[in-house]
């Protein structure tokens, strides 16, 4: 779920594999058969390296023939990266008991329905006071009706993420989560009113193929293409900006209609704003969101919500191994075992632990886990977002302005509107009103609940007029560094020093998260992590007996 | 559903509008109120010209009002127009009756499912003999399992269209069908091996990005763009193209990966081609495929199959007022009503018919209509388009290209392939093999079904190698010329003239059908001729009583 505009896992992850590091543990891990999922391109068309081995969940046959026992393992942590530990380790006979923090399972694959309620860690919170003492958290039911659901976590599955193969393990059903529309809007402070992104996109195609053509039929590329080659980039142009044979843009039907053809031929939208207009606009990231990896359409959603996966996860687990509203307070290393004590002094004991916590939650539990750890877990910096679920009575965007789910992009506050792309034509609706990251998550994370949707309702009537106030039902807002034992929405590494610590084991204690990948914010994170520590955890278990 | 990369209406519909005529007949509409649906921009940012008249269905209360009652209609065809038309009137009280010559409803509007028989006329059909007798036409019976469909006819539908307006009145779900994928290939004469659309969409940006950042680096752009324009373009071309401070294009994330991100960074795809090779693959049409009015992503279909949409409207009109296998012979015009001759002899009559067949089709009906009606009839010249679609025991296009839906683009005889856009992640799924158009519809219409299905599996094998051909279950093939009763897969004006008299009643019959639209070849078109063609009866029946 992170923000396209800001966020890429270069960015988030600084110098990881550069040095040459990730590569050869990599190599590493694949000569041991414990590299993580392949979904390697399967028509590999430049070059012909092999992908790692593919993964091999721990099964109970492995012990037949091996002579070791399945182990005891606590998992912390009931988000995806612990509930998909716990279902690959029972898949194999492992006795695991997952103790999760907080009262409800799937940690940020968090998805509200009417009767939930969210609860919010007091501005000041800074860890050292329990939630519920002094500037006491906010609280709110979700009133949504039957059938509407908010994903106030991760809402979004690329094609390629290991997410999708669990939901075929699973049999959560999917459906197609529009992650661009051309019919939506763009609206960034360079301009004076929203466009469609079908009409800001033939406007910068069209333009840059007439400069281009341009610039070719005036010689500028004469050193670089030779003539043939300039009439074949000349003929991709044409296509490719609609630009006519005296390469100019002046507009076509890629803009757009005011009136549709049917009957009549329509009437178009007409000519594209001068060039100065388009490029003061700045859309260069909004017109290739949907290009990037993590992006491109089509992208998937579970049927009915996010949830499902998690849901399915722990149905699998079973409900008995489960306990929610369990803290964690220590985690001790013994050379035959972890100890692991509750909030309220229970002790627990297994031979194997997973912390499947965030990492700057993790490091609020003590452990005689060494400084290394710690300092490795105090390194990754928790991260801001938000998101603003509004229950509309009325599908506003698919009668009056034709917007059939997919995004709105903005470089406003708000960052992007989500319109919902499932349940099309019915009455009610879940618009995500904003989705922020960055400072602007920081100011509305400081801000309350009626703030942050004053605000936002205003600037999305920038996008969409006086309608966009109306009609609405419940209006729930999320801010992730304020929600109880998450504290963050992602994390950053500001150096990687520690990560390649962390995903080792430390003694008997094994650490999962998206934080320990190369997919912060994304729940193929989790999942990849969790393959990898199953399959060493597993392994070492085969080895030890 | 026309092939974007051959089609679009202005191609289709040599000169219509541009003198100006479908302007003056629009306006004229507007003032009288008998304008068709408007789906005009509801931000029509540009200018604010407003939009026509929405479209009122006739309703019983009109009569009430203006002292007339409902007629007698006879529609001839049971497609998208004739059963919109039903439907329309049936809504005011209209005694409407159907006829259709085929044993099915639908026309074009055509889903195959286990247990269907697909019948072709011969190859030598002129329209002369009947089918069945010499040279007896190819019945193949389609063997599909249960929940497999094939929409052999119109298969996506653009959120702006009519289409849309009747799913939601007639309660038919939704679900996007993905028209566009970037995980999906692209594989034309001048590339050697098929390229993921996301890579060839990459290096397409790339290089341009590269060659315009560098002219404008060379002061090729200085008459054009002032400085501070020149660094917005730039800006812009950074992110538009991925390409670093030095201008220069070498590949990036975009390009997609050998081994996905996750624990490790993963493995990219590496360098692009040269320049010159890109530009030899000529994808110009290709990558802006979904750039186009009618084919911009999200596109939806009916949850099921297209069919449900005129299943619909044949609820609404009622199965007892449709007769199928009832072919019409003679159409007589008389002052006070019109008589309809069927195969067969018996004389049907009415106060009103309305002509919903395809043109080509009513010419060989014997009419009274007059000379210049039936030459305006005899304009169109129905085109060739086909499908296959491939049943396949394994979706192995999920399964190891991850590829969900969408289309792979070719400019081989096949076209494109279409993988389909529902049920991921099940058993079954439906390939369609081929959608072609043009010259090489035209070859396969000439071509027994096994000889267009060996083809297609050779040249979709060269896309997806070997496992192509295995674990076919079924291989269902239509050309669109060879239907009965249909004999085309839409048509083209070579000239406009005749149009706007078949846009008029010829006495008491009316004229209804895509072809008669700026939207031929979409269902959207049958739907906007049959809503003008009910107003137009609507307003006479009130005005004549």
């Amino acid at each position: 779920m992170p923000d396209p505009a800001k966020l890429t896992r270069r960015s988030l992850l600084v110098g990881i594999g550069a040095a040459g590091g990730a590569g050869a543990m990599y190599a590493a891990m694949g000569v041991l058969g414990l590299a993580p999922s392949p979904a390697a391109d399967p028509l590999p068309r430049t070059g012909g390296a092999a992908g790692p081995a593919p993964y091999v969940p721990p099964g109970r046959s492995d012990f037949t023939l091996r002579g070791g026992r399945p182990a005891k393992v606590l998992v912390l942590g009931a988000g995806v990266a612990g509930l998909a530990c716990a279902y690959e380790l029972g898949k194999a006979g492992y006795d695991c008991t997952v103790l999760e923090a907080r009262d409800r399972i799937g940690g940020r694959s968090l998805t509200l329905r009417g009767g939930d309620t969210v609860t919010e860690l007091p501005v000041s919170w800074n860890g050292s006071a329990s939630p519920g003492t002094a500037d006491s958290p906010e609280r709110r039911q979700v009133r949504f009706g039957p059938g509407t659901y908010f994903n106030a976590g991760p809402a979004r599955i690329a094609q390629w993420m290991v997410t999708l193969d669990y939901c075929r393990e699973l049999g959560v059903p999917l459906e197609v989560f529009v992650n661009s529309n051309s019919s939506a809007y763009v609206l960034t402070s360079g301009m004076r009113a929203p466009v469609r992104m079908r009409t800001a996109r033939a406007d910068a195609y069209g333009y840059i193929s007439e400069l281009l053509a341009k610039a070719t039929d005036a010689g500028a590329l004469d050193a670089r293409l030779t003539k043939a080659d300039q009439e074949l980039l000349l003929d991709f142009l044409s296509h490719f900006g609609e630009i006519g044979p005296a390469h100019t843009y002046t507009g076509g039907e890629r803009r757009g209609y005011r009136v549709d053809p049917g009957v009549t031929a329509g009437s178009a939208l007409g000519r594209p704003p001068e060039l100065a207009e388009v490029l003061s606009q700045g859309l260069g990231r909004m017109l290739t969101m949907d290009a990037g990896y993590e992006q491109a359409m089509p992208m998937f959603q579970p049927i009915g919500g996010m949830d499902a996966i998690v849901r399915a996860l722990a149905g699998r687990v079973g409900a008995e191994r489960i306990r929610t509203g369990t803290r964690v307070t220590r985690i001790t290393n013994r050379p035959s075992g972890v100890e692991v004590e509750l909030d309220g002094g229970a002790v627990l004991t297994a031979d194997y632990c997973v912390a499947a916590l965030p990492p700057h939650v993790l490091t609020r539990v003590r452990t005689n886990l060494g400084a290394d750890v710690h300092s490795a877990l105090a390194t990754p910096i928790p991260m801001a977002a938000g998101k603003l679920g509004l229950e509309y009575g009325r599908r506003w965007w698919e009668l009056e302005d034709r917007v059939y789910g997919g995004a709105t992009e903005t470089d406003l506050e708000i960052g992007h509107i989500w319109y919902p792309s499932h349940d099309y034509h019915t009455e009610r609706g879940l618009v995500v009103g904003y989705y922020n990251t960055g400072p602007h998550a920081e100011a509305y994370d400081a801000m309350p609940h009626r703030d942050r949707v004053r605000r936002a309702l205003g600037h999305g009537a920038r996008v969409h007029g006086a309608k966009y106030r109306k009609d609405v039902l419940d209006a729930v807002t999320i801010s992730w560094r304020r929600q109880p034992h998450i504290e963050g929405a992602w994390v950053r590494w500001p150096s990687t020093s520690g990560l390649s610590l962390l995903q080792r084991p430390a003694g008997r204690v094994y650490f999962a998260g998206d934080w320990l990948t190369h997919l912060i914010a994304w729940q193929a994170g989790a999942l990849e992590s969790a393959r990898k520590v199953v399959t060493d955890l597993h392994h070492r278990v085969l080895k030890e007996g």
